[in-house]
C-alpha cells in the first residue's frame, strides 16, 4: 500500500503523476527527451533507450520500472526481444554491440557512483563508436532512472504482479511514448 | 574537465542544461516545483527544501550540489544559517525540529536504498506534524537530488573551489529561484 493517499488506482509512477501534475509533467517530458527524442548525435536507437532505463532499474532492484520498461524495450526490439532478458540476466554474455556494452558500463558506474566515471571507461565506448551525445544520454539516463526508481519505491507505490500488465504498458510506451497521464 | 565537449564554461548543472536545452527545460522546472513551489500541503520552507537538497548531495558526496543549496539554505535561513552547517557535519545534535529530522530520516533512506523507507520511518514523520505533502515533496526531492549529484558527477562537469562562488550561486537561487540558463 502507498506511504501517502495517492487518491487513484495507476500503477508506479503514473499514480504518482495523477496525484502531482506539477511535477508529473516535467517527470514525463524528461523521460520523453531521453527515451524517445534523444541528443541530435546520438546513435542509440529507441529500443536501446528502453534497455538502458530497465538495465539500471534491475540494477536498483526496482520491479515496476525494470519490469515495464523491459516490456517496452522488447516490443521496440520486435523479432530480438529476447536479448532484453539476456542482458539483464547476463549482461557480459548478451548479443549486444560492443559499443552498447560499454554504455551500459558506464550505466552501472553512475548507477553504484557517479564519481567512479573514468576517462577510461568513456574513451573505451568512445573508441567502439560511442558519441558525445550517447554518452550524454547514457549518464542522464541511468541518473534519471535512479531518480524514477526512488521515487516510486521509497512511496511503496502499486506494483503490478501480472506479466499481461507489463507487456500492455510496454507496447502503450513503445507506440505512445511518454504522455503525462490525467 | 568534463567527459564531453559542452562548448560553455558554466559550472555543474548549468553548464548541462545550456549544452542540452530540451533536458535542462524539465530539470530547471522541476527543481523549481520541488524547491520553492512544493505540495499545496505541505509544512516545509523554501530553506528547509534546500536543506533537504544540500543533505542528499552530502551523502552522495557531490561537492557541486552540496556547496551550491548548503548556499541558498544558508541564504535562505538568514540569521540562523549556522544550522546548515551543523545539519551537514552532524545532524543527530543539529537544531532542527523533530519533524524534520524525522524528514532527513526519510532523505537519507531514498538516498541509500529506497525500498527501505518503511511505514514505520513513515509513521514516525506523520507524528513529528508532517504531511502527506512533506511526506511527498521529500521522496521527489531526495530522488531528484541522486539524479542531479550522478549528471553532475558523472559527466565530471566543472566544480568551483571557491566559497564566494558559492555564496553568489546561493543568493541567486534564494532570489531568482530556478530559471533555465541559456
Amino acid at each position: 500500500m502507498p506511504h501517502i493517499q495517492l487518491n487513484n488506482d495507476a500503477p508506479g509512477i503514473r499514480s504518482l503523476a495523477i496525484y502531482r501534475p506539477d511535477t508529473g509533467k516535467p517527470l514525463y517530458e524528461l523521460a520523453q527527451a531521453l527515451l524517445r527524442a534523444g541528443s541530435p548525435d546520438s546513435t542509440l536507437t529507441d529500443a536501446e533507450r528502453e534497455l538502458i532505463a530497465a538495465y539500471v532499474s534491475s540494477l536498483n532492484c526496482t520491479n515496476f520500472c525494470q519490469n515495464s520498461h523491459a516490456a517496452a524495450a522488447r516490443y521496440l526490439y520486435g523479432e530480438q526481444g529476447d536479448v532484453v532478458d539476456q542482458t539483464l540476466s547476463d549482461v557480459g554474455h548478451a548479443p549486444l554491440s560492443t559499443k552498447l556494452k560499454a554504455l551500459l558500463l558506464i550505466a552501472e558506474h553512475v548507477t553504484h557512483d557517479a564519481r567512479t566515471v573514468s576517462s577510461g571507461i568513456v574513451a573505451a565506448a568512445r573508441a567502439e563508436g560511442a558519441t558525445d551525445g550517447d554518452i550524454h544520454d547514457t549518464v542522464l539516463l541511468s541518473a534519471t532512472f535512479c531518480m524514477y526508481n526512488r521515487y516510486v519505491d521509497g512511496l511503496a507505490t502499486l506494483t503490478p504482479t501480472d506479466p499481461a500488465a507489463y507487456a500492455a504498458m510496454g507496447e502503450r510506451m513503445g507506440t505512445l511514448g511518454y504522455v503525462q497521464p490525467t
